[in-house]
């Protein structure tokens, strides 16, 4: 695992060097994904199931899933993991509501009416990745903020994978009151949310994570539906001071390692002693992990143990990543919350392991990579719904405003615009 | 002027193939981007100056606009446009005032603290296109939300032209406190913005229209930066009753119409004798118009009066449309609000002509256009900041809920996440 010292700067400077992934040449893909988004638009339906007969090795007979087969896995579900995913829910639920905007109307000056509606989307479609492993709390997280917001239809798509879709998922899209699940996954999914086809609805958002096929797919509808962010590496970043304990830290580390070997997991103390503690830790705990060699690969290549000078370095060097994740185990933990700027999740403490927030604590788990966490949130629910503006005027307000309105057109020389204002501004006392 | 009558289908059925615009092959335009931008990563401010020299054909001493040119700028403005100006700065602030968003926290359950933190963006780029006509209106547009939000630099790109950029695109940058502009245009201003340069800061987020080098940048750059909508053409339908005045409803047919010949302007009525006196009032009123040729031209290609069958369509052909403004000419206005699913900004009664909202009234005029209203929102303060999830757990709420954790992150396959918050929960009183 690297270690990097020194002063604020020079840090910085070799931490991007680090995190500098191979510019991939992508071109190949994306020529692969645009013939397959023209397929899907081309031949809807009998596309899907020849590209998923090709890529999943699938002979699809019907591409929804029926409604049976999702309350057959709420049925077949381990009871424990059942009342588990319930409690995720309540706590997503309660979490989101609090973000749910409101609209306002603006009377305060005579004759005049301003305001803003909100309205949720009519159709979301959400991605759920295949492969070996199952990600029921990924359904919770992106289907239940649509549903808040009050989106008129949620489907979700996924890979049918030669043993079905995995009974977790089913039963999360159940539990989380998806509308329809259909079984096409990869670009080709992408291609039949934003497109349509003869089953498939066209939506408005497509939200989820997936492979490289499934992100050039969304990038390359963008515009035609809205998308959620592309999704890069995961990452954690962990503030620790003296009172940190050093094998809650590494616990912590290895559980963002563990996901694949690109995640970056990064230790940020002030504390030499500290740091060799975590250190020796960090191999002591990867030894007897299931994913070890994925763990300690990751480690190996974008793990990283930063030891800054002081607390003000530490929070300066947490912001210019702008982590994903950042805990903060640290003596008075809330207190240190004005000093980050940018950070998708922070979880504050001894005993707020990143994981929490994960699976139960109830805020999102869809979060901004990469150092997007400057300028993306968390997925949360102002992502399903949008704003229109709306007013009124009195024809003596208008008549007010006629002459600067006029003015400014003119000034842009659309005398069309200026002419709409004052053919109407008769000085006339209608209101 | 095209005619569409018939059911609603059938309507919207034509209104698409009439929509449905040359699929444009773009991949010469892309690649010359993608080249200008890597010429722009690599050689920084000589770079701008070469490219400024080859496309804008003026060879720049100083990328950055000195201060006191933007301050000769207010001076020199004439006096009356500066007041109208200000007027449009005062109501825009007070209407983008009401939509920033607090943050919350969350004390309900014992042992559990949870919120969300609002901070605005660090930088913002906001790009002004060069050409015949100047635009200060959208300068305070797209630069007055970003002020309210917090962030904490503005920069502003702007092609040079060979007659300097026009003082009243300077004075409006000023008076909406832009803190720097730089005289770049084309994708190469938006690279600079994207990737920085020894002069130019990296911004987190750009925005503002521009040609389709700056659109195709703009896309190009997404996922580096945040960037707002990708704008198409202008468009406006407008929902007219019997009880509408054919004169006001051409006017600001004609309003649009004056933008450019790919503008949209489309009447909706269930009156056909308003049909036939509005296509009249266009005749007449197009005649004396400056820019008549564009406006006949775009009422020709692109516009459009619909007859619909009776009120309720006359909605769902609108929502279908979902326009970037919507105007309701209609009785009682207001009580159709609840009508309208999908519109980017919406003028109420015979009184709010469209250039009321790009000019004065204080609602933006950067709007989603070509559909888009269906899942994108006027440009507003929410547009320049991100939320922050935060969280913490006492040893004991982390100890309720431990086997619920583990459960869901063994289910998942992903045991170093099960043990992070075993490792921490050892029933001890210690909250």
């Amino acid at each position: 695992m690297k270690r990097f010292e020194g002063n604020r700067e020079s840090i910085l400077n070799e931490l991007r060097t680090q995190r500098q992934t191979q510019q991939t040449d992508n071109q190949q893909i994306e020529q692969q994904v645009r013939d397959i988004i023209q397929q899907v638009r081309t031949a809807g339906d009998s596309a899907l199931k020849e590209l998923t007969l090709a890529f999943d090795a699938v002979q699809l007979e019907t591409l929804k899933v029926p409604d049976a087969a999702l309350k057959k896995a709420i049925t077949d579900l381990d009871d424990s993991l059942l009342s588990a995913l319930k409690q995720a829910k309540e706590n997503i639920l309660s979490f989101h509501q609090k973000q749910l905007p409101n609209g306002f109307i603006d009377t305060s000056r005579k004759g005049v009416v301003r305001g803003q509606l909100v309205t949720p989307l009519d159709a979301v479609g959400v991605y759920v990745p295949g492969g070996t492993a199952a990600y029921p709390s990924s359904v919770l997280m992106n289907v239940l903020p649509a549903k808040l917001a009050g989106v008129g239809r949620i489907v979700m798509v996924t890979p049918p994978g030669k043993n079905g879709i995995p009974a977790a998922i089913l039963a999360a899209a159940k539990l989380a009151g998806v509308d329809d699940v259909y079984q096409i996954g990869g670009a080709q999914a992408i291609a039949a949310l934003a497109y349509g086809t003869e089953t498939i609805p066209k939506v408005d958002k497509i939200v989820g994570p997936g492979n490289i096929y499934v992100a050039t797919a969304k990038k390359q509808v963008y515009g035609v539906t809205a998308i959620d962010m592309i999704a890069g590496p995961s990452e954690i970043a962990v503030l620790a001071d003296d009172s940190a304990n050093p094998a809650f830290v590494a616990a912590d580390l290895l559980s963002q390692a563990e996901h694949d070997v690109m995640a970056r997991a990064m230790l940020i103390t002030n504390n030499a002693e500290l740091a060799d503690e975590v250190a020796t830790e960090l191999d002591k705990q990867v030894a007897s992990l299931p994913r070890k060699t994925i763990a300690r690969q990751a480690l190996a290549d974008f793990g990283a143990i930063i030891l800054a000078d002081n607390e003000e370095d530490m929070f300066a060097i947490a912001n210019a990543i702008a982590p994903e994740h950042l805990e903060i185990q640290m003596t008075e933990p809330m207190m240190r919350l004005n000093q980050i700027r940018h950070a998708g999740s922070i979880f504050l403490g001894d005993y707020t392991s990143e994981p929490v927030g994960d699976y139960l604590s109830g805020g999102n788990h869809v979060l901004p990579t990469d150092g997007t966490a400057r300028f993306y949130s968390p997925l949360n629910t102002t992502d399903f719904i949008k704003y229109s503006q709306f007013t009124y005027y009195s024809q003596n307000a208008l008549t007010d405003d006629c002459e600067n309105i006029a003015l400014i057109a003119r000034a842009e020389g659309l005398e069309a615009h200026a002419r709409a204002v004052e053919i109407r501004c008769q000085k006339e006392e209608t209101e």
